[in-house]
């Protein structure tokens, strides 16, 4: 979780607050699912649900997060002059999903 | 989060233990990515880099899961007769990811 | 493209007659991206978009064939005996998407 | 595969001779698999393995011209004044992998 302030961008603070709680209710999921777990009877099937449930939940986090980068970051890059900074580490960031 | 006594079917106990180890860690990921939410300089691309990294690991316990799941009740399905529904609950899962 | 012999399981020949349908049409699908390619003026968003549409389209014959190999051959494992195997083989299969 | 006259964004030439080269390729190997899918002993993994190829194949022209969009067009939009609707566009677009 290293330092940024190279750029001096930063993620828009509303857009910071609504992230925060989506997040913590995540955390609230997760510990759903540790509650889950407890249980010697639960089902497989069941577990992968709330998980698959939990990434979804995390994606959209990730696509408010993202679509403010691309607007306030992205989308004024040539002004700024820093595209193939950004277009590289956006490009690797979505790489692997 | 139903029941599903009506197979008898559940997690095995070593695996559970796994997910349960791996899950645990994941919470202080969010709780992680919580904090650094805190910080109003906080940079997008890094918050999207510690979402995907609780995506991977979500994953990677979802994995443990489902390997189990097809061992001991997909795997066995044809023997107990409920192969469609197995199969049907399976694709349904696999669907949106 | 191997050989698979040893085992004897083969795809459902209804399955395999989707599939190969639904693969012609796929191929139709990458030619009319092709041609759009021919013109100069095509934007990036509508090439993204077809590109998008047609891993849809295998998707869904991947779907086909993956229920038909889970119903005839991974859900019959444990009666063969080869339930690790068969499973360590969808895992695989399953990992990078 | 729409007209898009109207913001006269075009995909830059060199990645479009490349995407039509890649996708050449693709077409070439989504007829292998049509090969492969007349023989009756074909093995569904077998088949899978093939189409998760495709897909890879696809996912790179994709990420090609995803990375020249980036860079000649949303990077771009503050100055031009359309980025809400360039982002718009491109969170649609990412919405569904």
């Amino acid at each position: 979780m290293k330092g940024h302030g190279a750029h001096g961008l930063h993620l828009d603070a509303a857009v910071r607050a609504d992230a925060k709680k989506r997040l913590a209710s995540v955390r609230g999921h997760v510990e759903g699912i540790l509650r889950m777990l407890e249980d010697d009877g639960v089902y497989c099937v069941d577990v992968l649900k709330q998980l698959k449930a939990v990434e979804g939940a995390l994606d959209r986090v990730g696509a408010l997060v993202l679509k403010s980068h691309l607007t306030h970051h992205v989308a004024t890059a040539a002004g700024r002059g820093d595209e193939a900074r950004m277009v590289d580490e956006l490009m690797e960031l979505l790489k692997y999903r």
